[in-house]
């Protein structure tokens, strides 16, 4: 038996209708960490490069990523992160945080961040309210 | 110029073998609320179902979905989340607080979560060590 599909209205499906993809949160990564040309990009991400062009045009479009002149002559353009873009940082965040829990292996995590406060930095998903760690048991629909 | 690829060694991208696909996310979210039966799966989350087959066996390889008999006669099984497809909540959270910032529209977020101290959920990520939220700039890496 087969049922119609009935996509739930879903802010998750939404934001992966724009950063779903395996590529593009590399894109994003690589943009956060500093790289600004297409080589680089394509060199660190290791993007085909006609993936890579599909991805930084659709990120351009959904207004995520955006181009800047950084040369006259000859003209030539480099990719920036908008500040829609850098609102990303938690989703690579905790994507980092899960596979250096999970995935790391002998050597440990291959990036280790400082916080401003000292610390190494563990990343949690916090209530704002209250400042506890986000666990399953804790969470109620509303209505 | 073409430079050959380098791809960074980063749990992000490790992470996004795993889990860096539309689908296998939402297959997640799905169990994460409570469906079990591939027909609700499917129809809940909209995948197609042999790109839903192929992502729950995966999912099931990578120790982050199980089946279990929830039926005699016949043998029929259902799916659950492992504890590690558990742990993928944060990931789950942080797509979902972006959605519903930034895609939700005049409606509102689809779903409204209270969180058990009483508020109306704000996750946000956050530094273990001083509970502050994580910012781009308050960031350096170690070594």
């Amino acid at each position: 038996m087969s049922v119609a599909a009935e996509p739930r209205e879903c802010s998750i499906a939404r934001t992966l209708e724009l950063v779903g993809e395996r590529w593009t949160l590399l894109v994003i990564r690589e943009l956060m960490v500093g790289s600004r040309r297409f080589e680089e990009i394509a060199r660190y991400t290791g993007a085909p490069r006609d993936v890579l062009t599909a991805r930084l045009r659709k990120l351009e479009a959904d207004g995520l990523v955006e181009r800047r002149p950084y040369q006259q002559r000859p003209p030539r353009l480099d990719y920036h992160l908008t500040p829609l873009g850098w609102s990303l940082l938690p989703v690579i965040t905790v994507l980092r945080e899960w596979g250096d829990d999970h995935l790391a292996g002998a050597d440990g995590p291959p990036l280790v961040l400082r916080h401003t406060c000292g610390a190494t930095l563990r990343a949690v998903v916090c209530c704002s309210a209250c400042g506890e760690e986000v666990r399953a048991r804790d969470l109620a629909p509303v209505g």
